[in-house]
């Protein structure tokens, strides 16, 4: 199963989205915090195939910029972006080819940004 | 949950849609006609995320007029049109940016077809 | 229900393309060679609406090859091809509007894949 | 030279139109009115390649209508709106898979629109 | 006309920019700096349709700066980079929706990636 | 300017495409042969940043063996064929991610198709 790094600190959302990802058949993996997600992404480049986070985080790293640290990690990293009020500033502060999901969303938004961005990714051998 | 408007009169296709709206994570309001349709646009105004709607529809009102009232009310309103016959007036009939499903068509496409029209609209705080 | 024609000569991977497609809604039928593939799309042309083809298959005729004639029975056919070790070679050998999964890919990405496909086609009376 | 009919009464802007299609590479026929480009669709079917056509028009038939009888003839034709004061009725009024140029716009604009939409026009011999 | 912003300090590439707007029908305003361009941008918003800005410039802001700065100003403006050595970093540090032309680019490039970005956008009365 | 590999073998196309491409600011490099093309490609990987091709050639090597062969030695090169009587066969026969350019194009038409499939690609240091 592809695994997919999810950012998020509310045991609500954490449980929303990790079984949102189990029904379309990926496994999850769930950082609390930016910091927690970038050392992740860092020790094991290359065993998560996107990054789904939130954007307001309880550390010093909100989702933006775990966003840029992953795609300076690896260049066409498949980001979502999960949040309320500051979905609005997607424009500004997210990065190119990435998906916003203003809450409330429904998990089916969630795959199909997920699987849309996996799937026009380049195949690698 | 998103709410999804659905116009459709045949009780059979109403659960149909209703069914997979629900599994896919949406909430879905049904309307039996295009009239009622528009009534529910004008006065919730703001509470429904897109539109699903059957091209023919007992009323005066077709499918067609039911997305042209919703696109004067919220000009980029998510349109998903549903049809067997009258598919193929779509390129003629049917508004920039929305979606033609052709009968017989499976659930996935129904959800995928919402989730790309609502995972691509501009995000609001 | 839609059916989709599936090229898939291991069981386990029968299995697990059919059980996907069944949750989206598709009806799956399954032959298990290229050459049998070609035989059934030129029997029943227009039963099908999409092929979903293995590269590496048991007889002589790989997956490329199925796609190829495929689009020379029907010009827009909608393809999606699921491979491993081959999936690099998809940008030379496969036709043009295509996705190529690249395994492990999870069951969200192949009804994605389709559901795009399908929606994105014509539609026609 | 690929031949696109051009619907404008304003002379000024017939030979505005008319040139950036000349530098483009491209042949205008101009008809002065909605009445006039229908009749010469009937009868030239296949002779032009896209229609450029403004909103407000002289005679009974605005841009809107000019355009549905362009796609009831020929169900895939590419479509180029021009307007003012009428570009934002384009997400009610206008046609699926057809672009809007908001005046002012520059030649460049015009010739990207053209193209993008006959080179993604499916190719027949 | 239709009004592009352009930020470049060096006056070899902001004639070669400038001459490739105006045979595409632009007109160009430039800026050499970024602190200049946001100071235009601030004053006569709605008078530019879109933003070319090079990516090292003089001052203390670069060009992924002024793209930030414009899109906190108005939320979907246009942006095309443009740069050498820096165009590997803009998957990382672009804005959604963005274009980068990686030096040495075509006047051709330059106009058909404003012209998709201006007829992409919504149209507005 | 960047350089641009033409495979043509008829001096009055040579001259037409050489001009267009001229004109949108592009460098041409012509040869007149699919196996010549291969050879250069070969040669000078990393020179050429598109192929334009036509489909029918005096040597054994069409126009789609051409591109093949390209996208092996380079799995995104950007693709463009022209052809008359072979452009339906583009489906079946062309490589992902390409354009085919149904004669008669107009210059426009091959200036927005390289400039959309260079843009696209992934810039690079």
């Amino acid at each position: 199963m592809p695994v997919i790094l999810v950012v998020e600190d509310q045991a609500l959302l954490q449980s929303f989205v990790a079984d949102a990802l189990h029904d379309g058949g990926f496994e999850a993996v769930v950082a609390s915090s930016g910091e927690d997600a970038v050392t992740l992404l860092k020790a094991h480049n290359g065993q998560y195939r996107a990054l789904v986070t939130d954007i307001d985080l309880k550390g010093k790293m909100d989702g933006w910029k775990v966003a840029q640290h992953a795609r300076e990690i690896q260049p066409e990293f498949p980001i979502v972006y999960m949040s309320g009020a500051a979905a609005a500033d997607w424009t500004s502060k997210g990065v190119p080819d990435s998906v916003m999901l203003s809450k409330p969303f429904a998990p089916a938004q969630l795959l199909t940004a997920l699987a849309n961005l996996l799937n026009n990714a380049t195949p690698t051998a």
